[in-house]
């Protein structure tokens, strides 16, 4: 069986998305949808997985996301978006894939190994969260996904994926999953307006691209630069420096950052300015996305009609991924 | 909300029946389903978690246990039967379900344990298979089962689901599931023909409800009574004699079988008379069975429509009951 490229890719609703998403996998997405067939899921469930006393926040965050991917240019007609939890083919083919893992190996995942431990979880962890790599797996896998965009340090999910993907159609003796790649982000990672590496909404240092251009210009102010350049007149520090890195991808005048920064580096350039500059640059990009999510927002029951048709139309290919599931499983008693 | 009471109960299509699930199961199902609604669950899936590699073997015995359901004297007007692998909200329940139990609970589980020992797992046992109670605790919830006959060996099934339900309930502060409580069954466990304590295909020392009267009469004669008891004249032991042990519960005739372990007692009753008599008492029982089974065995699609219609009953309530979760979990988008 020969597979055409088909790429999965997501979002936990647990939040509005940031300029930390759309450097690190919207902006990709864009793209991707021109070359192949694109499943964005929004994953409801997995959000659960460390949402569940809360899920009236993963409801909320539905529409916010949903309203993000239309704002900056996720086309539905090219790319398919959906919500997880309408898919029960992902349930039904996650409990058949648990068969072929075993807790050691899950515990062995060193992305979720990792967050056990930030989390302070220990033996404490619940089943659901050890098992999210299964789940994702069947979110890649119940579409047939072959091109998964991460993050260097997501590639264990593929890694399992895969492990999954070869135990399944080795023992069933039948090529009904192909194995995923990965995309990796060739992007940088965007830094927190703190300047810590990551951008986050639980870490309060997102840039979000709702932000109104007033939030936009308050957080960039308040943006880490070179905690030593004390006077305009001093030098200041281009490494490490929020501004310049911001600058470094969203200002299209290369040369006229480079001139910046060489002012930056022999004195004589203030914070502020350097920032006022900064401001601009980001609610120029922001202001046609804030347009276009206002368009959205003022019809909610019309972005939600394009999510449903989406998921219709992941339901229906979840259904004929199961019926080959169920046909090599010799589980088609009849059809549903 | 009140509920009223609903039976689920249900077997492993791994093998076709036997006297040892007649008496241990079988036999009071007949009962409850004068008295209650209640489902009979073909557990595919569940039989999956330690058969995946054989997939086809679920098959073939779904209907032979379907045969002997019918058989017995199980009324599809009045029982429910159904397959776990045709609802697919038994697989979204226990993903949801999942997040509500911890690693460390499911290895606290004192059956699961002992089955991990028995097969000697340990660290390498599968996900699937220590989830396994979780998966019960839907399989019984999808159908708001609160009445659960189970062996004493089975009571951590209920504590499980118990845990989970009022997890559930609490978290989303709703009565959605009802307590299952447990109907423990009185009936004393029937010994294998060779006298081991549990009767069972893979020990091979069962009989079957399918089995023909020579079978029956074959194995009956391999049964194991008293190893001293050599010679018709000596004095015989009733302890530990498999032969009495199933007279006591299939022979009506309750005084003749006292005399009987009186007269074997004293010396001077020979086995194969005494085994004689309980071919006949077996085969008498096991006729009409064996009449039954063989006119629904005529026409196996006439017993798949019956599994269909219980299957699409099911499939109703799940549905409801899934909505109902959906709900309360704020992931209610639309109706699918």
């Amino acid at each position: 069986m020969k597979f055409d490229e088909i790429v999965l890719t997501g979002d936990r609703p647990t939040g509005p998305l940031h300029l930390g998403h759309y450097v690190g996998s919207l902006a990709n997405r864009i793209e991707l949808q021109e070359r192949y067939k694109q499943y964005i899921m929004i994953a409801d469930v997995q959000a659960l997985t460390d949402n569940y006393e809360h899920p009236e926040k993963i409801r909320q965050n539905i529409l916010q996301v949903a309203l993000d991917y239309l704002a900056i240019g996720i086309d539905p007609a090219k790319s398919t978006i959906f919500i997880q939890s309408m898919i029960p083919e992902i349930a039904e083919l996650t409990v058949f894939y648990l068969n072929f893992v075993t807790i050691a190996r899950l515990k062995r995942n060193p992305t979720v190994k990792t967050e056990i431990d930030q989390k302070g979880y220990g033996e404490q962890v619940t089943a659901g969260f050890l098992m999210y790599p299964v789940s994702q797996a069947a979110d890649i896998t119940i579409v047939k996904g072959s091109l998964v965009p991460v993050g260097e340090d997501q590639l264990p999910v593929i890694e399992q994926t895969n492990e999954l993907v070869r135990a399944f159609n080795r023992t069933y003796g039948a090529e009904v999953f192909p194995e995923a790649k990965a995309i990796i982000s060739q992007a940088p990672r965007l830094a927190g307006i703190d300047g810590k590496a990551k951008m986050s909404k639980s870490l309060n240092n997102a840039i979000f691209l709702c932000d109104s251009a007033d939030e936009v210009a308050r957080k960039v102010m308040q943006m880490y630069t070179d905690p030593d350049h004390l006077r305009v007149e001093d030098p200041g520090k281009i490494e490490g420096n929020v501004v310049f890195a911001y600058l470094d991808i969203f200002d299209a005048d290369k040369d006229a950052v480079q001139a910046l920064k060489e002012h930056y580096r022999r004195g004589g350039l203030g914070d502020v300015k350097l920032k006022r500059r900064l401001i601009d640059v980001l609610n120029t990009f922001l202001e046609p996305i804030r347009v276009r999510r206002n368009l959205f927002a003022q019809d909610p029951h019309a972005v939600m009609e394009i999510l449903m048709r989406g998921t219709a139309a992941t339901q229906e290919v979840a259904r004929a991924t199961m019926q080959q599931v169920r046909s090599v499983m010799h589980l088609d008693y009849s059809s549903r």
